[in-house]
């Protein structure tokens, strides 16, 4: 992976990145997205922030295990996860840096962030955290080196970055980044080439907010119907835990129902909405799409 | 006219059809557009739903002389102004079917509206009447017939409709439409075959409204200009009501400030602003313009 | 039912009515709430402002027909449709007092109406026409009076207002409110002892808006669909037109998918939104539905 | 207090929990609700998250007196506070954490939080910490484990909670907390069963926002009043200070005013205005109240 | 009065002059704003539309004495009613042309309209109603010859508007218009010099939305309140109709709570709330009211 | 500057402050507006809280002199820079607290602060940092003794406050407060007066978002480029990094179409917009600036 020089950005590894909180939570909010990138022959990827830890159901390998085949599934080629406290995300300089890491290594056209406003904490503040990344991963002079500085010392925090924990072993048909991260990772992230992608979209299913666009994912609602279904731990009908868990044929009957509102919205059969903050710049008002009346 | 084929559909005069209250609206809120879009091929319309007798400065055929000359400028294939009281026009249902008419000529994909708030009380309620005439424009079963039923004859108002008073005379390269109109005058405009456009779009330059999206006009600017200044009653510097009208230079300066404040959000030199009421539809991310950061 | 005193109100005929544009309007819209309110033994009502002519398909006949089998579906037991013009609805003085009428016989405590944006336009216009309707049918001096006043003679259109033509004759099964509106009739509508609704909520499915509050019509969906689907006219497969109509099942999955998805919002399987003006009274927080996280 | 088991669910202290930045704020923003929940013989609780140090008037001791005789006129049984600093209350996990074992003890259905924009940097904060306080206090796998886990070891923060700082003595009547959380709190609060309340609504008194809904606290305005006058080092009139504080007349007129501006928007007389994030569900829609027109 | 120049502008009879549905709107709206502006000098106005004949008490009659009084009492020195009819008032180019001709007449630099939401449906409509006359004052060219152009023979509307209907006699004290609009009116409002104002800005005490400024009556909420009273066929305690009416001490309690609730947020006594359009104009940042924080 | 007592206020080194995160910002935002405020003799300063040292051109030593010229030609008399990290600006106590510091000695009227979204993210967050520092600093008893006294001890944190490290030497044409300020510093910040700004107003040129209120710059337009202009290392066309940067002419056309497009919205040639969270307080309608039609 240290030769991906497909994209004609050399060291691009994709060029789509989602980022949320939890795995699974990409497969429920803009998997079908994912796909119908990859779709085109554009290359994808995705980090999770945290290890999943908080869930009531399953171990962290086995989520692992079930987040790697979700990947497969949605043809993913990079899936990384941080070890981020699920439940308690914080937008502290140090996480950001940690993402910052992660973006000049992955070096995406476009990110995919959860909206600002979810029940969920970790979702709306990984809004905040995830762009604040973005932001500082552009920055020419070393956006990390800035506390250092004030610490006149490299700190245990800033060798913490140079050497992380080794992820879970990921199978080669999910081309991890493992390796060429921990490559890197001999460097300091400040050392990675300044990355700043060029398109920040915030995938909004979760909020009852009017999307700024839909995709629309009708070819792909039953491939991503089974990434999510990956989860085993978390969605087969089993015994444990039952009366919290929705049985399986409900979440499909769920997901569907929403991707047909959304799909709705913009005259299509499913569709992932996906709020941007920009306004939008149209070349042909005939090629417009979403009929008015 | 009577035989336009070129645009794949039948006896359809233009792709886009601009609607506005006053002649030289169009020119100021979506003339570079327009010019974009002739650029590209596309054929365009307008059509003025007031001759502009209210205004101070000049005759009404003087400017129906300055809209020929500045729709030739434009690029514009097709304009017509209907007799619309300036100052009072009124979403009634003899108006709709004024527009329902020459929605039935012009048949275009793309009609492009006033904003719906606005200072002058024509430019606001011109978004309600046009959206209400494209409606109707489409519904299968004559729509004016309706009032005709209750009334159970033949209206003065029904006759007024089928034999229109003569649109002032146009010069030949402007493809008038008036020869066309007036021969399916003739006829009824319920006689016409319905049509519905797919897309309404607002011009909302004159509002203080975030817009949707902005179309770049960059190389339409100086010639978005010229057809402003075809208005040579309204603008050009002349002693008779000076203190009224800002002089030429400060038309310039203003327009193209107000396109540059407008470009810079979309990050384009020039841009004019439009709202459109539905979602966005996206095929794909990596081709969503306008950067985050 | 000049002697309906069941509800504690002399002479009221019903505890909710639902006023709209078209028949079949209110199947999509709020069927199931009439559904539920039928089931806690509330009287409905349905008003059809339109007799439905600028359909594509059926006949005004056959409409009726099917509207009165829907009535019964949805155990509705009053439903009349006004002969305002379908597609071309206006908010007049002569219109709101046609209303008046039917609120000052029908006597209900609660209104439902369409949102106030809308596609169709006739659905944006009978929010405003039928809340001005409520506010007239309220006042003790005659409302209908003030331009009788102004003419000086009793019009034509006031005529028309004390003998309405007569309704298409409707089953016995629907108690038919013509036989009493036609009683009723041959008194001046002015002559009827005011009344105002106290609560007008606006049924917001056709909108993209976020709702005040759902109603769980879980129980009631496939009895909501039945009612719909009683539109054989409209909505059974069939030959003629059908490039512009919609499969029956995929009315189904559409409309019962946008349920699932209001349902969801409100923590219950299926669900219908409206939209009210007025804030809320609680009257005690441990018993305020719809779970926080 | 350990074996409070007759609200039906073991272990439950109160009902409904009101959290405030400081001592008074639940006297202005809610008390008025809390003494009508009280009426309904549900149980009620407050939680102060600060000391109100930073107070100009007043000693900590003082003011720890007066909550003590404001909860007896409140009605309220249960009532603590934390040492969050006052004028510099932070959203941190471990100040998350605080709350947490306070809602693990309390087991509220209903918590009340201040509006999230505020004058006051602590009201605006309370209402992010104290929502994500709740959703960590459902979590079934420790919350506050991660970051031990990622410490590695039993920090002094994690110390500190397991034996907090003593409350001050608190007199009889108002059933102190204080026992059973010093019993509970021998265990750290992550042994505690998780708790997730049901609905958190915000208390809007302070914030000039459309409420979603009233409470009408018409019989309680004077006793909500004579509690708040409990706070007799702030209120009451005298010498010291009396340049920055309004005299106790005009606290009244001000409060009763604003009580009565929410009265009047839902109908009634005196009312306290609440925001819920999430839309309504309604059972039956003559039983809405609020008159419309 | 037709030699009134003493405001500099020849034939200027008031500065600010408030256009309102029924007598009495303005007493409760802005009375306060009026009677301040009257204390600094300045000549006010006010235009009731229609004479209040749906209100359930007192005659045409007493409510035009009323209503003199109650001009007295707020130091107004011209006060007109129309005859539009009250509960179904119209946004027609007739009712517009009568409110030019007052414009005309009055001249007035702001002009003070009800808000544009409202429950009473007459409020609303003022608004646009007022807001396109004011609009129409200012066009150099006849407005309302275009429908006379059109009908190309003076109406029988044209000439009412000529030979308005007597207004009921005024005192003395206040100084009448109807001299000189009778006066005037000889002539056709169309020959009276065009007159826009400078300003519009809506009085929102009915709306529950957030003003854009406040104005503080504090010195005349007693003398409001004296003018509200003036209406003793309204509000004194009286026998007739009394279940309807809030009694005398009520009005008084809740018109001076919402007086309170609007002076507390711009942190004055009393205020009345005001809503413009446009944004605002800042000379000195120093000299910016109302307190941060 | 131990003696400016000329304001009315003793110790008040200025009557405006603004508060930026990088040199330059004040420049481009709100730098006009100062102009103005000094032509009317009122004291200016700026706050800049970082040292740019994140910036791809030009030394931290040169933008300090850059700083200090561009001060001269605002007319700005004092000017300071704290040190927070550029790119990572936080909204922490200990950040407050050095902000807490600068109010106490400026003891400003007005406080500029950018507007709270923004692209850059330490725009977004010093909105919310420096109305947390204006809080703190006006609180009577000591903010930052709450850490401490949870800390039991002077922290190394309160010893740095105490002793800010030197600012970079400023020309005597600049009124340092260097010298007042390290005198000030010799007593913790703690122990100078508190002090709360009347007045906090947001400068939203970068957002897009209607602004409160306009500021009319027509006459220091040339002056506040030339300011902006002073930033040699970052403006000046030069070889260097050329790529990234604007040619010195596109700033120009750039900023100066900005100030048009908020002067138009406010009827003045080049404005400059701001945000306030209060409502306004108007004392004669015929004074409200910015015409309605």
């Amino acid at each position: 992976m240290t030769a991906v020089t497909d994209s004609g950005v050399e060291g691009c590894v994709a060029d789509v990145l989602a980022i949320a909180a939890h795995r699974d939570d990409v497969e429920q909010t803009c998997g079908g997205t994912l796909l119908r990138m990859a779709a085109r022959g554009l290359r994808t990827a995705i980090l999770d922030l945290t290890q999943g830890e908080a869930g009531t159901r399953g171990s962290g390998d086995e989520r692992a295990r079930e987040a790697e085949d979700a990947a497969k599934l949605l043809g993913v080629g990079w899936r990384q996860a941080l070890k981020l406290p699920d439940g308690a995300i914080e937008n502290s300089l140090e996480n950001r840096l940690e993402i910052v890491r992660v973006l000049r290594v992955v070096r995406p056209r476009v990110v995919i962030l959860p909206y600002w406003q979810a029940r969920h904490p970790d979702h709306a503040i990984v809004a905040a955290l995830g762009y604040e990344a973005c932001f500082l991963a552009g920055l020419g002079k070393a956006p990390g080196a800035a506390p250092a500085v004030r610490q006149t010392a490299p700190s245990a925090r800033a060798m913490r970055l140079a050497a992380p924990a080794p992820a879970p072993a990921v199978a080669p048909a999910v081309r991890s980044a493992e390796s060429s991260v921990r490559a890197e990772g001999e460097r300091n992230s400040l050392e990675l080439a300044p990355h700043r992608p060029f398109k920040i979209v915030y995938a909004s299913l979760y909020a009852d907010v009017r999307p700024s666009f839909i995709v629309d994912i009708t070819p792909f609602i039953e491939q991503r119907h089974a990434a999510l279904m990956a989860y085993r731990s978390q969605y087969a009908n089993q015994a444990a835990g039952g009366g919290l868990f929705v049985p399986e044929e409900e979440i499909r009957e769920r997901t569907f129902a929403e991707a047909r509102h959304y799909g709705l919205l913009a005259g299509v059969r499913y569709g992932e909405p996906f709020v941007q903050k920009e306004v939008g710049l149209v070349d042909d008002l005939t090629l417009v799409p979403v009929q008015s009346i």
